[in-house]
């Protein structure tokens, strides 16, 4: 064997995702086109390392996914036999799985809602019993510990038992619908500890939410769903058998990234928009409809039990929870001096997005500094920044004046119990102050309190200028720590509180109400640190139902998202980068076209005959990491040696276990395909396939030679050397591919060059194999 | 030359888009593999006819589009040298052509309205004091001799100047974003006729819609401002130089398509989702937010000339035209015989809708050979059809009988002038005739007079049933008549009737209000007809401003949608297959993967070395018609004969016009890069590019040698000749190719196989070289 490190694919059998990057520098160019130094490499890798800090829960391997179809001789075979009754079943299956991923992402969304207002809601009468008895250290401690019981329940969950379920998880989504499978990312523990770390952490108080907890719980019910079940129940089994591929899955879990937004906004809409423009990198029309039907059973399951909680069955749980926002602006006229507000308002909204993903960024890195050191680190970083928020959220209010409570509001001011805006804390009677009625209360709440217009005055501007800060300060130190963690709700409580504060101070000018202001100032800031347009807009228009305020939403969104552009990318663009997850973007780079396909290749060092000995397959399994192996059709079966595809190393392993071997070496393919079915080969469940570990092999068995043609990929794609870079990451990306084989364009070389994978289109690799090109040109 | 035929591409120089299959059926393989005999080519070719009458306005050349960038040296000199300013130049001209498309359409969709309004407004007021006067005969004439002079002008219009602005636009536009231009169908002249058509057709009473030809307006508007402008101005051309390719205009397109469907329903989001999911075959998230900002714009520009005409400086334009309902649901609550309700109208609206397809499809293959007669008989068919309307406008009201006014609806009952829900017509003072308030009316006003709640027995059961058959059937015989004619409208006055009609009948069963369930009717007409769900969706959200009943219209266009989708196809992708224009889905047919990409390949008989004989290139483009010729690199350039890329037809003639010759057989490619830049070759505009017949050649010339390399790109896609059918289908649909190189997989042989363009894909053709093989295995 060649020591020669030439990865075929990114899969990494341990160690961190940074490796899969590490090993390949390494790689030696098969024709010995481009010769390169150690000095440059060691400069390169050492930059690579230090773009690439990673975060908590991704020092684990990574996995392409493959969304090619694998035509082989039992593919074949299977398509062939396929019976119109099996077409039915799969069209049925896929509308059931759509329909059981609404309703179990819907019944979680509703639980986790339940749960927090429950909790965060005796935690808050709790805490507003002993104000008003003046017991102001009793009622710190409380709400300070109960705070940090909570805050620990949910880091412990997420240190201990699922790394992975730690922060917003959209990127993860995002990255797996990319064709990277971070390992773990959409597992049962995850899915348990997203679900509850997410519970405990909203209810703790943090300046989180849970919609991105949502969209990545939605992914991992729908990745459950699809695993294909357990052998023990056969019947399962059989059905799901259809959805043993990547394909199936992915569209699976863009249903469930839908369905997840939708039952956290309660905007059916909106989640098929965020699916399709934020989460998914492959779309179709049809999956357009049926994502739909998902989040529409999201949206009807929702409405139900929101309908038995009326009757007040729920505790705690009332009108609040889900969000449904009431901005109440009439109809909308505006001026040029509005106009003017607005713009001020996005270009604003555009500049403090863009140094909030700049900010979230540096104290993710210092953050995983912490986070690495071990589980116990991560549950300390949890506690302190829980104390830090339950003393900012119960120290400020002590600055803010108490307002005497407006004429005409007896009975409501001060509020008594949990909800109401005009909460008294250490106030006089008929006094309220305004502050507390933000911090101490849910965030749903406080949201809803901002998008009010009723009384124009009910908050004072050092009120909204302290919580703007509050909330933007702590948001940024929030995120990043070991629990789940979204960034819809801060970004939208930092916007809302931003803008009703230029409404405020702009009241003069503009005839447009505060309200209204307010949504636009979240407007500006979802903008200026996620980046998404259409989906936000109409999320937004679903939370706030209200027409008439489209176009103002339009052109703030694009004003701020426009301005944002220039300085970063979106925050989940920029954590996918910084969790050094292998993205491919829609495009190619541009430097790109000054490169050929075989300048970053890798030359297939292993191939295998069409007829191969067992024992040369078994250590070729044995001694490397590839995933795919090029099949080469050679004398005497053919005239001349040439490529007959391409080998999976799952399929070798399964075919190796079947021990369907022969003395001589000839072929018998056909008897292979006798004895065989493809769904022997469909792609296993988590974890579950076979590895080469799990061979037992005689050493007669190793002397024997078996037929790779019916597990072959006789259609592989292929590009010729000379095909431009940019052209083949495109076809690489387009198709969703895992391997390309790059095949020879001149006569009278080996069939095939090398395969490109998906690590070789990375401008890590590319940079570092030519450092002197400029990556902009 | 050799008298084979084997066109490289679908363009036909004149003749019928028939011809372009025809054609090829005699094509033979060049290798031989496969020999088919004569009679059986005969069958087929009559099934292929027979299956594709061709509708009225494109018996007229199709051309495909290249989506491919063209990766020659032309192009890789142009790409190195571009400056920063040159990007920045394109990103603004991007932005502000998107931003004058948004403009200019939602000015044109103003205007429509604004004529529309005040023509047909006269019209009727017309009619209508006659018929208080009770001069009947007079009223009578009145009306029709109105309708039929605005229907005359309008397929005057259609017929003689413009055939191509036809019919709804929207399959051809649906075409051109796959890849498709049908000769003229976004010209100038189409875009004048279209506007002007639709608002003689839609004021001449037809039951037709603005919608459709709004859409392909939008994008005839896009295609005009990114043609690079005349040569006179020479300022725009420099900088519209940019968008002389087939990419960026279909960006345009697809904003142009949204920006059609925003003015026409005022609804902006649904704009983009309609582009999104009906009209475009390509999409990326860059294009989404921009095709959202065109239709952004569409809305203020609709907003501001609203808001002006609210003065009532617009004559009859008053509230109504641009339509947006008023459905007054409250809050809704569903029982389970609600449900059943609308399951029911969902079911039942998704037999009627396939019905209707179904009933278009034949009424428009009979009209087919009516308007093939010429442009007299088309006239003559408008007028046919617009007296028949006439007729049963004014004639069908007599039947129903006169309802006594409302209590408490003194001075609006018998209203007076244009609007208005209660005319007299021959009714006594203080009576209303409920069905000429819905015939003798604009469609908006009716849409909007059964879309609302206000009283429940406003319309009788026989109305609405009278009605309803009236504009069902009357919408299927009126489309394909020479007018611009939305089918929008007519689906939705047919749903909203049949919906009411529905609702009144199950009264006594369901609580919900008929006013809802008119808007389920036309939602389950739209999924019935129309097939599509999201975009559906928000459309009607945004045209009736209320969010509460999603889940309904939801659930309605789900059904619908299923159960339409068991018959037959939606009624676009209907029209685009009749009209014989080579879609391509965005999946393979299941019989391809039984067959590789050499079963269908025609030998490129015709492919140039590097250096070429001038003559031998004029010989070929004179005598083909082919688009793309292979080039080939031969000794003594290099060491074997091998693929060096793939020159356009196009590029030929710029190049061979530039006479840039050497006399002598050598390389001189570099002198040629130093004297052209890649804009000369940029794609011309519509119907500007060089002919052959262009050229002119001396005899000395004819001798001389060109250097062929600058022009050739030089990384084409390519594919190994044993690839699955299914395989290259998918590649060259996804990455938008016009021509796809097949070359050999044993050596010793030429360097290409052959060249796969759009038609070699097409089941027509495929079916017709393999009878036997079955179409669904």
């Amino acid at each position: 064997m060649d020591d020669r490190s030439d990865d075929h694919d990114i899969e990494v059998e341990g160690g961190g995702g940074l490796h899969a990057y590490d090993r390949k520098i390494s790689g030696i160019l098969d024709d010995g086109s481009v010769g390169f130094q150690q000095p440059l490499l060691a400069r390169n890798r050492k930059n690579t390392t230090s773009q690439m800090a990673i975060v908590g829960a991704n020092t684990c391997p990574i996995e392409s996914l493959d969304y090619e179809i694998f035509e082989n001789d039992l593919f074949k075979q299977d398509w062939r036999s396929r019976r119109k009754i099996e077409i039915l079943q799969y069209t049925i299956l896929k509308w059931a799985l759509a329909f059981l991923i609404g309703l179990a992402t819907g019944l979680v969304g509703f639980l986790n809602n339940l749960a927090v207002e429950n909790i965060a809601g005796f935690k808050l009468l709790l805490t507003g019993n002993l104000m008003l008895k003046e017991k102001y250290f009793q009622a710190f401690f409380a709400f300070a510990g109960c705070n940090l019981i909570l805050a620990t329940a949910a880091a412990s969950l997420c240190a201990f038992i699922a790394p992975a379920a730690a922060g917003s998880g959209i990127p993860e989504v995002k990255a797996y619908l990319n064709g990277i499978d971070a390992y773990s990312i959409l597992a049962p523990s995850t899915l348990f500890v997203k679900i509850f770390g997410s519970i405990f952490g909203v209810a703790a108080g943090f300046v989180v939410g849970k919609e991105g907890p949502m969209v990545h719980t939605g992914a991992c019910i729908a990745n459950l769903l699809g695993q294909g079940g357990s052998k023990r129940y056969r019947l399962t089994w059989k059905w799901l058998r259809f959805f043993k591929n990547d394909r199936d899955r992915r569209d699976l879990i863009t249903c469930g990234a839908a369905a997840g937004v939708a039952a956290a906004f309660r905007a059916p809409v909106g989640g098929v928009l965020f699916a399709l423009e934020e989460a998914a990198s492959w779309w179709r029309s049809a999956l357009l409809w049926r994502t739909f039907f998902t989040t529409a059973v999201v949206a009807v399951v929702l409405r139900t039990l929101i309908e038995l909680c009326r009757s007040g069955k729920c505790g705690l749980f009332g009108k609040g929870g889900l969000i449904m926002f009431d901005v109440n602006s009439g109809p909308v006229l505006y001026s040029t001096p509005d106009l003017l507000a607005v713009v001020f308002l996005g270009v604003v909204g555009g500049v403090l997005g863009s140094l909030y993903n700049y900010l979230v960024d540096k104290v993710l890195r210092t953050y995983a500094l912490i986070n690495e050191r071990g589980p116990g680190f991560k549950v300390m970083l949890v506690m302190a920044v829980s104390i830090l928020s339950s003393c900012c959220a119960f120290g400020l209010p002590w600055i803010s004046q108490c307002t005497p409570c407006p004429i005409g509001s007896e009975g409501k001011c001060p509020s008594v119990g949990r909800s109401g805006i005009y909460k008294s804390f250490q106030c006089p009677p008929n006094h309220y102050n305004d502050l507390s009625s933000l911090l101490l209360n849910t965030n749903d709440d406080a949201i809803r309190s901002l998008f009010t217009s009723r009384s124009e005055n009910e908050f004072q501007i050092s009120t909204l200028a302290i919580f703007f800060v509050f909330v933007y300060c702590l948001g940024i130190i929030t995120y990043g720590i070991a629990i789940p963690s979204g960034l819809f709700i801060p970004v939208i409580l930092a916007g809302a509180s931003y803008g009703r504060l230029v409404g405020r101070l702009l009241g003069p000018v503009s005839q447009l109400d505060v309200g209204l202001f307010s949504l636009l100032g979240a407007a500006s800031f979802l903008g200026g640190t996620m980046r998404m347009t259409v989906s936000l807009c109409v999320i937004l228009l679903e939370l706030t139902n209200n027409l008439l305020m489209l176009p103002l939403v339009m052109l703030v969104l694009l004003i701020s998202k426009t301005v944002a552009d220039c300085f970063n990318k979106g925050v989940y663009d920029q954590i996918v980068t910084m969790k050094g997850l292998p993205y491919m973007e829609d495009h190619a780079e541009p430097y790109m076209r000054n490169l050929v396909a075989k300048d970053v290749v890798a030359g297939p060092l292993l191939s295998f005959s069409r007829v191969e000995k067992v024992g040369v397959i078994w250590q070729a399994l044995k001694m490397t990491s590839h995933n795919g192996f090029p099949v080469i059709d050679e004398p005497p079966f053919t005239q001349a040696s040439e490529l007959c595809g391409l080998a999976l190393r799952s399929h070798l392993l399964v075919l190796l276990q079947g021990k369907r071997f022969s003395k001589q070496k000839t072929t018998f393919g056909s008897q292979i395909l006798r004895s065989c079915k493809a769904r022997d080969f469909a792609k296993a469940g988590l974890g579950k396939g076979l590895k080469i570990e799990d061979l037992v092999l005689s050493d007669e068995e190793m002397e024997m030679y078996v037929d790779l043609h019916p597990i072959t990929n006789t259609s592989p794609y292929t590009v010729l050397e000379t095909l431009s870079l940019a052209k083949a990451a495109i076809l690489f990306r387009q198709l969703g591919l895992r391997h390309l084989c790059v095949v020879p364009k001149t006569p009278g070389r080996p069939p095939i060059v090398g395969i490109l994978t998906r690590h070789d289109f990375m401008p890590e690799h590319v940079l570092g194999l030519y450092p002197h090109i400029d990556p902009l040109k």
